[in-house]
């Protein structure tokens, strides 16, 4: 499985996206409003940085309001969602969605539950 | 600028290695005791995951103790670390590292402050 991006949460996606380009040469590449988040994709090389806004109340405004802004999760790119969620499980390790859903930017998504995980978010995402 | 590593904080690297392992099927590729912490780098296909566990007291201990296991810091290849450092501050964002220092694997690193980057610890790698 190889990197697909980080997710980061912001209070302001498109502020953020310029000083990244300003910072590290990182180009937008995708803008997307997306289950009440503003959601900017940047490209750093071989995967994207994703920033997440939230636009309404849900786990990213509950995020920022109980841990700030900061990196949100890890995002692997898999073929199959559906066989990375069943190799998961079998390991024990609970997962948040039961199957993959539609993501943003047409991506079928699924995520681990961070608690199994050290405390990190993971994501599978299946272009 | 191109993604290089996400670094996590774990209370485990060798334990996390084998979940991330069997969960992900990313493969141990390097290990090295550095400034006081266990370092294990995992394959991720166009970048690494760093697993940071504190064998003493340090910066790394001190974020597991205040904010507990997850991702620590999400790192960039460069070719040139001082330049980069000067991109940063002359964009008036601040730098932990006033010039770039020897990190793990041989690597010269330098840290830029999480202040000014949207609560994310930016680091640089030149290989």
């Amino acid at each position: 499985m190889h990197f697909d991006h980080a997710g980061i949460a912001t209070t302001d996606a498109r502020e953020l996206a310029e000083l990244y380009g300003d910072l590290f040469g990182l180009e937008t590449v995708h803008e997307e409003e997306f289950d009440g988040m503003l959601l900017v994709f940047l490209d750093c090389g071989d995967g994207y940085v994703e920033l997440l806004e939230p636009l309404e109340d849900g786990p990213i405004a509950q995020y920022l309001e109980r841990r700030g802004q900061g990196i949100h999760h890890l995002a692997f790119a898999t073929d199959d969602a559906d066989r990375a969620l069943e190799r998961v499980r079998n390991r024990g390790v609970r997962t948040i969605d039961d199957e993959p859903r539609p993501g943003a930017w047409g991506h079928s998504v699924a995520f681990v539950h961070p608690a199994d995980t050290g405390g990190v978010l993971f994501e599978f995402v299946e272009h």
